[in-house]
This record gives structure tokens, sequence and C-alpha cells, in this order.
């Protein structure tokens, strides 16, 4: 097999770096592992050599393979590359969910994956267009939290009203109806929390259809980053 | 004058896209803008021709040219390219100040003082090593907040704890000693928030010298993103 720079179209996608690897090593998915790639410098590392030992000790392939690394690679002082096969998987049905409308930068939906599962929910809805979640930028934005969550792909919104019928809805609009400080989250019923594109937000439509919430901030700005806006209102439904 | 790709040493930076670029146009702090860049197809743009015209209108230089944009941006459909001159400028003493501890990445930065802004903050200290507030990528992720915050640096942790002696001081640590749901805030003194590295968070002195505080999160990730640490504790303290 030859391994070229991340492509959408590739069946397997990268984890960079030391740390989202060990996330790919640990996950308890079942994820097909096909090689462990290893920065000669990097066995200078005492964590890396560490690395190594517990690829041979559970038999998972790797290779020193520094001309590879650079090639793939976004940075130059990556160490540590973990290749693995694609996988497909559903959201669980019984627990919250968090809706994505469109989004476009892998950064900020990795950053959203990693609060997420900090504030426990694991259920990620994408409604397409829709950032490709293989993407290794995305992966180590999540700094692994990647490999702990559930995603599921949907076609439009209008897939999106017939799924949150089973749910209790909210979504974030600039001009939404409560302040997220009003909302009390029902914790015997399944919610779902709907944000929009990092740029054009969610659209009109969504007041007619969805409980519409926004976040109190200052005129200085004219909205917060989308993964803020998640980290904000995560926090505040369960721990605020 | 010949313009490169930015460069820390340069004696100018850029403004990347429509959007930033207005935010540069408007700003109250008399920066000098020495040029604007434009994209002979983004003149098809209705924004980008009323832009134009606002130049010419407010004597602003600008000059149409697709080459320079092309080696001097990172994305390929940038049609507007501010160049301004940097500046040097004070911090607010009278007012609650937002300290970064040796940041690291730009666009983490750039995101923090556009929430900063949102929540009312205009005051931002940076603890060398850190960030070059003036790289393009941070002043993009601000979406031109960046022009209507104040920023100094310092030099080390302790020039901080000279300074924080005038502030109430509230750090933020993973075994910081209260929530941040039960710190109470004294609109009638000077406030100040500490925020550490993005891998290393705070040196576990700043036990000894400030108030720390944490965010109530799950153990199923080792931290947030600053950016999100940032984001919820300012949120908390103003509107949460």
């Amino acid at each position: 097999m030859k391994f070229k720079r991340y492509n959408k179209k590739s069946s397997y996608s990268y984890t960079f770096g030391y740390s989202t690897t060990q996330s790919l090593l640990k996950n308890k998915k079942s994820i097909n592992i096909i090689k462990v790639l290893i920065k000669k410098e990097g066995l200078k590392d005492k964590e890396v050599l560490n690395l190594k030992q517990n690829l041979e000790k559970n038999k998972i392939p790797y290779e020193i393979n520094n001309r590879l690394i650079d090639k793939i690679s976004y940075k130059e002082n990556t160490y540590v590359i973990g290749i693995f096969e694609k996988f497909k998987e559903d959201i669980d049905k019984n627990k919250d969910i968090i809706v994505l409308v469109n989004p476009s930068n892998p950064r900020n939906v990795g950053t959203i994956i990693r609060t997420m599962l900090a504030f426990e929910f694991k259920n990620l809805l994408l409604v397409k267009p829709a950032v490709d979640v293989f993407h290794p930028s995305l992966i180590r934005a999540s700094m692994g939290a990647f490999f702990n969550i559930n995603f599921e792909y949907i076609d439009s919104v209008k897939d999106l009203k017939n799924i949150i019928k089973n749910y209790k809805n909210y979504s974030l609009m600039l001009d939404g109806d409560k302040s997220v400080n009003d909302i009390k989250i029902d914790r015997n019923k399944k919610n779902c929390f709907i944000f929009g594109n990092e740029s054009r937000g969610l659209d009109k439509d969504f007041k007619n259809f969805t409980n519409t919430i926004y976040i109190p901030h200052s005129n200085n700005i004219d909205s917060l980053n989308v993964s803020i806006s998640v980290g904000i209102t995560l926090f505040k439904t369960k721990y605020g």
C-alpha cells in the first residue's frame, strides 16, 4: 500500500503527533490500525520509545520512516503518525445529540468534538455539505476525542426536521428567543442542540421548527466563533 | 516599498479578506494604512466595489494587483488585503485585563481576542515568549477584533507578579481551588484573569500568588482548548 498526503477520497486517514496517535491506539471502537510511522529522531524521546515497545507487544505494524512522514505531514516536527482505516458508524439514538449544520472548518469541528466530550455529549450529527470528519487537522484539533464520539452525516435540513421530532431541540441563533441562561434542560428527555455554519449561522427558517436560544454578548462583535458558542452552551446546560 | 509574505520582523502586517480589512479601515486607533490590495475578480462583488469607492473618497491608496495578493496571501480566494504599519500601544491601567502566559497559537489568540470583545474585555497582556499579535492568521481569526483591543507584552512571570498586585486576580488551572461557577466578581475592583499555554497550562507556582479557579468538566478529556476556557470563564464572569 502506498501512502500519500491525506485526500478526502482515501480509504484511510492519519493521526498526526504522539498524543493523537495514543488516542487512536487506545480507542474502543475496534478501528483497523494499518500502521504507525515513527521518525528516527523521535526515538530519543522516552514517550515515543515506550510507544514503540507497546506496538511491538500488541503486534501493531510500525515503520521508522522519516521520508514518508515528511511527505504526508503538514508540520515539520511530527514524530509519530498513525494510519487507520476509515470507519462508518451511527449515533446512539437514546442520547442527546449535537447538530452542526454545514460546518466548513475542520479545526473548529475538532475543537467542538473535544468540547463535546468534556461536557459528556457523544453524538454528532453533521448536515451536508459539511467538513470531512476524517480530515487529519480535525482529528488533531480534537486531541483524539474524535475516537470517543459517534458521528453520522445527513443529507439535508429536511432530513434533520424529521430526526429532531424525537428530541427536545434548541438551536442557537443571534436573534434567538431565550437566553442560554434561561433555559432549563429536562434530563429525562433526549435533547438536541443545533449550531449553524461558521459565517452564515442558521437559516431564518429554523425559527419555525426549533426552540431558538442566544448567548448574550456585547454589540462590539457580530458573533462569537462557533466553537466558543458550542462551548458556552454545552457548559451552561451541563455544569453551568 | 516591496511587500513580501508576512514576517515577524516586518514593520507592517496584513489583513486578509474583506471583513477583516473593513475592521482595519474602521479602526479608531489612527493606524497608518499603507495600501489596500484588491483582486480584479473581486470587483464583480458589490461589497468590494463599495470598498473601492470608499477608499477613493477617503484618499486611501489602493492597487488592483492579483499577482501581489497571490504572493502574500495564504489562501486562494482572498480578494482584499489591507497593508498597515505595526503599532505599539499600552493597556488601559484602569480596566480589567486578560493575561495569556506564553500563548503559541495565533488562531487561538485571535479567537480569544474576538471573545474578549464579545464580553467587553479590552486589555490583553501577553507574557513572553508569546505569539506575534500582528500575525495575519491571528488578525483574521479575531475577525478584526484585534483593532479594538489594547495589548502589551511583558517579559516574564516575575514582571506579571508585580503588575497583578493592583488587581483582584483569577488564574485558570485544572486543579484550581474554586469552580468558575462559585466565584463572585467584584465590579468595583479591577480584575485580572490569567490563562496558560495551550499544551502546558500554567506552572504550579501560580498557586502561590494567584486565586486559582477551574472549569468543571468530565474526565473524558485532559483539558479544554484554551480559547474555549477563556470563552466560558469570561461569559460566566460577565453574563453567566
